[in-house]
Formats: structure tokens, C-alpha cells, sequence
């Protein structure tokens, strides 16, 4: 799977308005009331990770969590990443 | 919110199939791999469970988990549980 | 390893007040004020078990969870077990 | 809670030999073989968290986990912080 290029990633980013890039990344965070509500999230994010054998990595704090997904073999942003951005969306 | 009729359950049931009824619950038993991957499981379905503030009860094995959907309040089941039945599904 | 006699069974209870004996198992049931708390101390227990390579059954309610215990190659209650309950009761 | 000085916090770091001191939070990074894993670990540490209400950042990967404590009123690390340190390293 290729990355996507500049451009690509620049069209695709706005349809996910909440997610920025971040290097070789794409990464949103989320906010939560608290850190019972935050690690049940992050909980929810790692089942899909799960299910799609591709794992963002997190940053957890007490209400919020910020996700990062990169595709490491592509060196950059894949459309994995995308449709992997789009599901954790549909969570919140 | 009502309880479903035994007729409308029965109907409903239908494009469930993965559903059956048990007392005055919803009932599906779910099967992983490993205690790793059920835990996982139970979480995505914790998530759920707050988002909706509908909470199953689950029986939760080495490679498998019971995830029952029932209305207290209403005495049986209604299109809540129907709900967070098919939201389920959607996670497997 | 083989599972303790009735006799050896009910001297260990003794001092695990909050255990039963329930068939060929040891089970305690654990209160907590919501979901969340229930589910955060449900993955402690899970974290245990991959640990000790030793899964409970559990029961996750909305403001409890039943831990069950049991060694199936015995045929009932080992030192495992009990050395499992003694762990889940420390993480309360 | 007053925050430890600086003396006094590199003696307590020689016998927590895997928590290095960052900034003015302390923080280990544990290894896990897979993603079900070190999520099964986030969650454990969770638990102490919420027992404690003392609450760490964590960054999460796929086969390792950030945990940093830190106590944002005092300004940096504190005995709270020590002793949550140990209680994560006895998860382990």
C-alpha cells in the first residue's frame, strides 16, 4: 500500500475535519469527562485496532486522548490510516 | 419506552439471527480466540454500553462472551436493546 | 496440580471471607458505584489472569461482577485458585 | 503535598531503577509483545489509577507503554507519585 501523496492526503483531510497531519502521521484528539471515560474510549479504539490488524498509537491523559495513525511500511499517511480515522470518528 | 410484544420480538428475532430470546432478555454469544481478544471484545462493547447508557449484562469466558440486552424498566425488551443488539453486531 | 479436598477447601475459605464455594469453583461477587468502575476493575482482574495464565469466568453487571474460579484440568479448586482470589481481592 | 527536592528525588529514584525522571514528572517504559497486551496493561494501570485518583499520562504503542506521574498541583513529583510507581512496577 502507497502512501498518499501531499495532495492526496491535503483533499482527503477535508472530509475528516478533525484530524490534522502530524509528520508521517494523521492524529486527532479526542476529549472526554474523565479518565474512567477516556480509557473506555481508548479501549473501544484498540478493539478496532484489533479487528483491522493496525494500531494507532495513543497519548492518554485524564480526559482527553489524542490518536495517531501512520502506515510505518509506507513511510507516510495510507489510506489504511484514513479508513482507520473514519471508524474511530464513528466511535465518539 | 414499551416492551416489544411477544409477536413483534418474534419478528424482530428474525433479522437477528445471531439473537435469541432468553426470559426477558436478548442473549448472543459471541466467540475469540483467546481471553485477550475477548476482553477486547467486552470493552468496544463497554464503549457502546456508555455511549448509549444501556448496559448488558455479560458473561465473559476464555474465548467467549454472553452479551444480554434487556429493558428493566420496561419488564422486557424494546427497540433499545434491538438497538444496541445490532451496534454489537456492527463491532464483530 | 490437584484440586484440594472438601476438607482442605474449607479451611482455605477461611480466610478468604469473601469467597464461596459454588460447584467446582470459588466465586466472589464485587460491588462497584457504575459501569465504568465495574469494567476499569474487570481489566484489572483480566490483567492477572494473562499474567498467571489463569482466566476466571466472570458476570459483569451495571454495579458488580462475579469472579469466578476454577481449575479445569482438576476438576475443581486449586492452589492456583485460591492464590488467583487472593490477587483479585488485593486489587479492591 | 509538597513536590520531593531535587536531592531528595534522585535518592528515590535508586530504588526505582526503571523510572527516570522527566522534566518534572517520572516515568517507565514497559515492554509488552503485542498490542492485546500492553492495552491489557494500560487498563491494570487504569485501575490504580482510579483507586488512588492519582492518574498518569500514558503513551501507548504497539508493543510498549509510556506511563508518567506526575502531581500537577505540587508543581512536580511527589511521594503520590512514588508510590504509584511502585504500584505499576508491581503489576509487572
Amino acid at each position: 500500500m502507497a502512501k498518499l501523496s501531499d495532495e492526496a492526503l491535503t483533499q482527503t483531510l477535508k472530509n475528516l475535519p478533525e484530524w490534522k497531519r502530524q509528520g508521517d502521521a494523521i492524529s486527532r484528539t479526542f476529549s472526554f469527562k474523565n479518565y474512567y471515560e477516556t480509557m473506555a474510549f481508548v479501549n473501544a479504539v484498540a478493539w478496532l485496532a484489533h479487528k483491522a490488524d493496525h494500531h494507532p498509537d495513543m497519548e492518554v491523559g485524564y480526559n482527553r486522548c489524542v490518536v495517531r495513525y501512520s502506515t510505518h511500511d509506507a513511510g507516510g499517511v495510507t489510506t489504511k490510516d484514513v479508513e482507520a480515522a473514519k471508524a474511530a470518528d464513528a466511535l465518539k
